[in-house]
């Protein structure tokens, strides 16, 4: 009686909890606009190294489409294998600039989303789709484009008989991720900002953008990384041998 | 005595029969070209759903390129691993409209068919590969507008040193496909219709088409899927929270 | 005692010796430009042909991008998991025309490369990448137009804590690659030529493409390989039946 | 003639079909319980050489246990993912002797099967259970002596939402199977062989062991097969170089 | 406001976090011993029935050996790829009853544990290893009898250059684990429990085998689940038909 | 000058090399049984670190059996995918204390060999097979003792129609293993030692052994790695912190 909220928080913390299925949580904060799109702007590998390397998602979640990058919060889904009914529960959640992130309770490669439900969620103010299974009518989404990170593009439908969870905290390709998250997505991957940090990872991606800019002028000119970082002494030092 | 045919008849119905080693079917019915053509028209995914969620290939199945989106009648071509002797078998039994479909006997990701290969099937009017191994000269094939669904990209090699069939029933990536039955192929993948279900599935396909289209305009302009499928009742009867 | 370059070659046969960990080899033999240009021309799917079905890379080491063809000499790292600090080691060895090799000492697939290195290789005038691991920033790398054959793409960061050797010989994604070895690289894979066949191999591929345009011809003026190859008969002989 | 089962079966020719989902087959004949258990005597290598390579199942299906050899009729249930209401279902089907096997209509590796429906199975006279999917309580099942062989151990549960179908052909790890077809399976994998034609490859797989008896004998005194198989004149013309 | 562990805390929520590499978390606490040894009874697919289906490894984690079946509370790692000196820092935190759980920062198959740590380990009362990578020396393990579930069987080793944590939350197998929460592994693979639920889960488990044992025996006496979960009404309700 | 063993040498850097198809090399040097036997008695994990760890095959290189750890000189075998016949031909080059190692052209998994092949390998005097593709028989092959490391165990069967070559250098599981290289294998994996390292390998691989028991001990008595290699001062200067 102390609230849903209340109570949830404390079993929040096991990421996908029994308490947890059937549960809608509706409001869900958000990282400042421009905090997110800056970390938009600098990407996926910037991102992560300005976070300490933490927070991506595995390998096998690939664009559907090339040269795309976003980033936007997370509207998380946790939904049983094979049933995307929590999908459209997520969607009467989005928010401008939202980004939905799904993950199945079990491995499953079925396609949970295609034309239909990118158009609703465009409608919406969705930025794109982060999912640990699949998709369809990927010829249609490329079209309208709507980008999209999956583990696979399978034309494989769902049902909707079971309940699973919007809005809880989910493991998404290995990445643990809050709803209002940061997610950015290009054509390395996907990354998670932790909300709170968003501000901060953002002023070291921009101190490493500068950074790494000065480099690559000097790279360019012919300058070596051995000398630029100054390794030789160290690379000496541990026995390296030239012959 | 009664014929080659009549004798394959009852041995065919476990796919890959002992039996049928070095058989070649020479008259294959085909479903009428309207019919093929208008399940190419739907694409995969719809056709899919339009008959019952079945005859879809496994997703390994990729396209070596973005956007083509055909339908043909299957020639298959049962194989033996490396071997590519009876593609070229069968290439002679391709009629306009047809499309080529190879399941290896033994799983193998070697480069069964490459740009002569398709120059000769081009000729004959066929449409397509659908193959559970491995293409090359795949920029070539590309070139050429030759669509390919494959498991693998390699440019290892084949013999001709072994015998195989054409037009006998083959699981290709985990669905059984009959000569004459019509291959439905795009982004999203490969689904097979059974010659026989062809037209009726077509049917079903435009009708799904029509009524998507007006769920695409009302989801367009902002309406839920919530609302118009009229799920909120059935959700909060089975127990859905809203925190 | 008669210098690092005499006992190495013994110790080289190995492969990946562990007496060859922390060394740079600084001159490498290389085939001739034209040579290598030459097989450049003629494409992954031809020189693997002509040089009897050998060399051929795995077919999980995919391109970044679409339509690269090129061939160089190249200059081997190999590498600790995770742990890119090499590769800058390497960079210094390059010569115009060079591509770099990577092999990881155990399997891995985190992101060793990304703009930067590569603004410094192209500047060395590297042409391209191979490597049995990561690299990133490939929104970049395809700007820039530096084209590369990976295992994965990942974000991943790498550290620069453990030696490795730059131009020993390694086994790259099952293949056995010596330093000054010559690659060809398209959309088909990769395949390595050894330097000392590379001039033999040239011809043989040539031979090669002449001997297929004349095939390309008559299959795409509707002749049948079965009669062009002088098929049938040997079918017949090996059981083959029509019904 | 108006029957169900003579409706059925012109549909059943695709292996799963559209029609077919929410059908239990009731009577489905078997081989003679004599030629069942002769196939489980010679194993699944010879058995599968016997009928001329064909009706493997994939090798990823691999047994939860060492040692065992069974062969039964195979009662099949095609099974959506993560649901396995069906096998309640299918369980009321078996006779003695019989063998279940499940296949999801997408891939899955949830546990669908565990040691209470084991129990029950056993106590119709159930041999052991085919899976292209998981089960759990494999100390359970193996203490009990119920032979599995599965894509997965995994103690993912599974609702009880969804129709299937029992016994109607199915699509198995590769292998299209029809409900009263013989399975047999030890520690090579898994086998089918098709009803009508089990006596048959009894037959043929009886003639295999007793001519192999006697190679084993020669080539455990130490002749080569080289001689018994007389490949040496065959091998030298093939061209083949002792050095 | 000053302590560590209470900034520790927020900053933990990610999961695996840049602010905690290079953390040790001395005092954790751990749930009751006989709470922890009753869910080791009750084993792995139970335990995670009981908790409503949440928090299993993935099914790649596997044993390597056959029958134990333990629980524990976990210390965790968090580790580089390819470098296990975190073990030893762990190892000095473990009690008795406790199970390490590492997991890598970026996928790795290399061996990180073999006898000599096994030996440590078990000298601090260590009941296991679960381990999102590689161990080795497995025969030395299966003789002295310490239990493993990994990745990976890989004798490659690690070095000991760059730092990680223990005792943070990780992400292992896809699940997320907090330091003292408690593992159950078995032969169906590995589960974790909150700690904080780990008491009710337990409770839940036993009731759920109690209720099991009855059905155990019903079905034992060839009874049918059809009848004995009342399921024949729904069947036909939703539309089965038996033909 | 005009030796075919001379002529060979040179080509046989690269490993697989167009010539080699078609050879047999009849005599080769192997290591000193005792040195052979030596390494078999360290087994793999401590050979692999012995020789500076390289020569490790891939992980998917599984026994068949449990427990078993052999040691042997190499006979190799290059094969077809899907081709045993050089199985026969290397089996007559077999001496007392051999192992057959067999790597495919092309990946594969079908079932090189079985009971009869092991047989006669067995009378010759072979100790076990490494193949880097599948085997059948497997429970026949564990009643013999003869033990395998395969990458798959699959009934499927292969033909005897194209040459391989026997004795020639192969990379198998990634791993360059030259004729008469020293194999081991165990229930860690596959590790190859270059034929004219065996010696000095196996001395360190003994030395290794005994500073390992007396670290065993101090670690049996409950002493800490981070006290016994004196790690703590390093950690805190690498900024590990307590909390």
């Amino acid at each position: 009686m102390a609230g849903g909220l209340f109570e949830f928080v404390p079993q929040d913390r096991r990421g996908i909890g029994a308490a947890m299925s059937g549960i809608v949580v509706q409001n869900i904060e958000r990282a400042r606009p421009e905090v997110v799109d800056g970390l938009g702007e600098c990407g996926v590998a910037t991102v992560h190294e300005a976070q300490g390397r933490t927070g991506l998602l595995r390998s096998f979640m690939r664009p559907i489409q090339a040269g795309a990058r976003i980033a936007g919060s997370a509207v998380t889904i946790s939904a049983p294998p094979g049933d995307n009914w929590m999908v459209h529960v997520a969607i009467e959640q989005l928010k401008e600039g939202d980004i939905l992130v799904l993950a199945p309770t079990s491995p499953c490669e079925d396609g949970y989303f295609g034309d239909l439900l990118a158009t609703s969620a465009m409608a919406r103010g969705c930025r794109g789709l982060v999912i640990e299974a699949g998709v369809r009518d990927v010829r249609d989404l490329n079209r309208m484009g709507f980008p999209v990170w999956s583990k696979s593009v399978f034309a494989q439908g769902t049902v909707k008989a079971t309940l699973g969870s919007v809005n809880v905290p989910i493991v998404c390709a290995g990445a643990l991720i809050h709803p209002g998250d940061v997610i950015v997505a290009d054509d390395d991957g996907v990354c998670v900002v932790a909300r709170a940090d968003a501000a901060s990872v953002l002023e070291k991606a921009r101190a490493r953008e500068a950074n790494e800019e000065s480099k690559r002028q000097r790279l360019s000119a012919g300058e070596l990384g051995l000398d630029i970082y100054d390794m030789r002494g160290k690379l000496e030092a541990m026995g390296l041998k030239y012959v």
